[in-house]
């Protein structure tokens, strides 16, 4: 009977979580925010690959079953399958597969951390399944500390995701695959700026293609269903903010199975 | 023949070194950013403290004299004006003297983190002084980012700028508060939302306040002058970004004095 342990830096994962929970009812959760040591995204890969180890060891400690790295900066870091005999499932993988199902044209748009961006594992891996695709990146600092500030809806992000989109879209990109996992708390100004471009495009859905590669350990059974729902909340540091978003993220009183952890 | 500790949790607290490189030309500074642990704004109190600790007990092993806390979301947490027997000299006094010597009002605005507005750290040291002050406080977590980005001088900085500091200005304060070390680099916006309003407020010059502290304790003897110039540059974690943000800031080339440590 499984547990998974489902990481962030933050609280942008809890986004791929509500996904998880959604769509396996009766599964025991533990979820991981090193908040203490967040953004990942503007850190150097040596940086974010020993938090991602001292992360891994901590939920491997509380029992996990599998791993789920909810971050793209972290699982830049991360191209294992398996850490000490557990499974672990980046987001970037079914990101990218999902982006190449629906691409027409193999011109794909990347937005993501200076981390993600900088990494170009999004690019390495999306050339090495599909040799002529093209990926124009664009690295979009500003979009974490808005979605935080609850700016949603909001001339001023528009204005922002404009900046940032334009050069890609000018590009002629049919997919864009958003990645950062805050960066769906900002579709709205996202799919406006789109539109206001008249052309065809989609975003790829990093969290559906995640659910369905986890779906797919289950229904081979190398994972056993636990068909009984818990969710244990972890943060390294607490704060109001913190927990105002995971409460508005997940929708529920976390009064009881919220804790602080040291790593 | 003293040596000064100056640290932040990145790059912001640079401006305050550069500041006290000019004053002091002949002084040996050596300077930690805690860039893999970066920002510290966004942290809770605690959290604040411990890193602090770490970082100040790791200064005191490298030899220094003097601490200069050039980090307001650090300085709140450390009320002590002594460390392990070295003088340590945060930017929240020299900040609050600074602007209850300009105000003639004392209606006074603060802008600053969510950790430095949420401390009531300024707001208590000012009425400590004053009683009949009033100080009207912003958060402002767009600042860094946008700093950081570069984005200087730029309308959509400006915007953020007017938001963030409209609901104090119409308050009528006299005199503002940057509470950040940050915020400097964005200072044109900042003056062109004043200027925009038609009133008359002045801004508190930390940096300048912090420096004639120091000055004092060189005058009075307590510190002796090193005589001789010498700068090291530590970061707990290194990028190309952090690089060039030091390089801007200071103007100079760092391949020799630039070093990565673990805290």
């Amino acid at each position: 009977m499984a547990k998974i342990g489902v990481f962030d830096s933050g609280v942008g994962g809890l986004t791929i979580l509500k996904k998880l929970m959604d769509e396996f009812p009766l599964e025991e959760f533990i979820y991981l925010g090193d908040t203490a040591r967040l953004p990942y995204g503007s850190k150097s890969p040596e940086t974010i690959r020993k938090y991602c180890e001292q992360v891994m060891s901590f939920l491997i400690q509380q029992k996990v079953d599998a791993i789920v790295i909810a971050c793209n900066s972290a699982s830049t870091q991360v191209p294992e399958k398996e850490w000490q005999g557990i499974p672990v499932f980046n987001v970037i993988d079914p990101g990218t597969e999902s982006a190449l199902k629906i691409s027409k044209t193999l011109r794909i748009g990347l937005l993501g951390t200076r981390a993600t961006v900088g990494s170009n594992v999004y690019h390495d891996r999306i050339l090495k399944l599909s040799p002529d695709a093209k990926v124009f990146s664009q690295s979009c600092p500003l979009f974490v500390p808005l979605a935080e500030e609850g700016w949603i809806d909001d001339p001023i992000t528009n204005l922002v995701v404009f900046r940032y989109i334009q050069p890609i879209i000018t590009q002629g990109i049919d997919t864009l695959i958003l990645g950062c996992t805050h960066y769906n708390l900002l579709a709205n100004s996202i799919d406006r700026a789109i539109r206001s471009s008249h052309l065809e495009i989609q975003i790829a859905d990093s969290a559906q293609a995640l659910a369905d590669a986890l779906k797919n350990e289950f229904d081979s059974g190398r994972l056993q269903y636990a068909k009984k729902a818990s969710l244990r909340i972890l943060m390294t540091d607490e704060s109001k903010h913190t927990n105002e978003w995971t409460q508005k993220i997940l929708g529920l009183n976390l009064s009881e199975n919220f804790e602080t952890v040291v790593l």
